[in-house]
């Protein structure tokens, strides 16, 4: 798939900037040598995000978003929320298993894993099932330390400075 | 620029994966909103790389790309890649200044600095000088402190863990 060399499967983790955009920017970058790319969106539901428009328009590109805008809160997870989970966990396994696809990202299932939307079996299974053809990024804070284990490849964002801290709110073409 | 706010410095440094791709990502995301994006590499050269064919088919995208393919050898600087990154330097002040472009990515531009191809004062000078609207992106390691003191947004990319360590080499479509 990547051209010379058996999938990995790759982390990108940390409390800092920049896990889902490294994931988008390896999507870009696949596609650009015709690989084929599946993402899912664990935790953002459906709106008018920036990267699902040009996720649209890239070929061999497809994408699935599930979870919903609104952030979950861990403490007050709804049934809905491990609804959408479960579906987005069946969206994977389906992308990963397929056949079709070189790359499969998997964007935020760290934390949905962190909240226990899903369970650590359904993860730990996804990676192991994937065949060795398929590229697999996961992100999201809060990685688990046993998909640290199973990863090949994995980056922690820190934070050293954030805007976000100087009640600087998120900007619509920048930060979703 | 931004839709809803003063265009800020984001710098993505540090030894880990995700720099250039996070940088990439937040294009992907721009353009999806119809910003205008200029993408200056420092240390890349001409070749085919993905992120190159896929940036050129994304509409108000515009890049230039200057360095060589070949790796920089820090004690073996030679005059045209000093040459090439004043070219660098000298098109993003245009692209920063221009008052077309709501987001401009300086890609190496840490590398090129910390390896002295260009100066301190030239990047602090690009970063003072930059109009309030525009977004500007400054990725590589070595991030010198004070471009770290200017930014608003700082993050550090740190390898957990990492396939080159295993030998494991760059692969088209993934790293490249």
């Amino acid at each position: 798939m990547t051209g010379n060399g058996k999938g990995l499967v790759q982390v990108f983790t940390g409390n800092g900037k920049g896990k889902t955009t490294a994931a988008l920017g390896t999507v870009l970058r696949a596609a650009g040598h015709g690989l084929r790319v599946f993402v899912i969106f664990f935790m953002k539901g459906n709106y008018d995000y920036g990267e699902f428009r040009t996720l649209a328009r890239l070929p061999n590109v497809a994408m699935a978003s599930f979870g919903f805008r609104k952030l979950t809160d861990p403490k007050n997870i709804k049934p809905e929320e491990i609804e959408q989970a479960k579906k987005a966990i069946a969206a994977a396994r389906q992308a990963i298993l397929d056949g079709h696809y070189d790359l499969v990202v998997l964007d935020e299932i760290n934390v949905a894993l962190g909240f226990n939307l899903i369970k650590l079996d359904e993860v730990v299974r996804l990676i192991k099932e994937k065949p060795d053809n398929v590229e697999l990024i996961l992100t999201g804070r809060y990685a688990d330390a046993k998909v640290i284990e199973l990863a090949d490849l994995v980056t922690e964002m820190v934070k050293i400075k954030h805007p976000f801290d100087k009640g600087i709110k998120a900007r619509k073409g920048i930060e979703y």
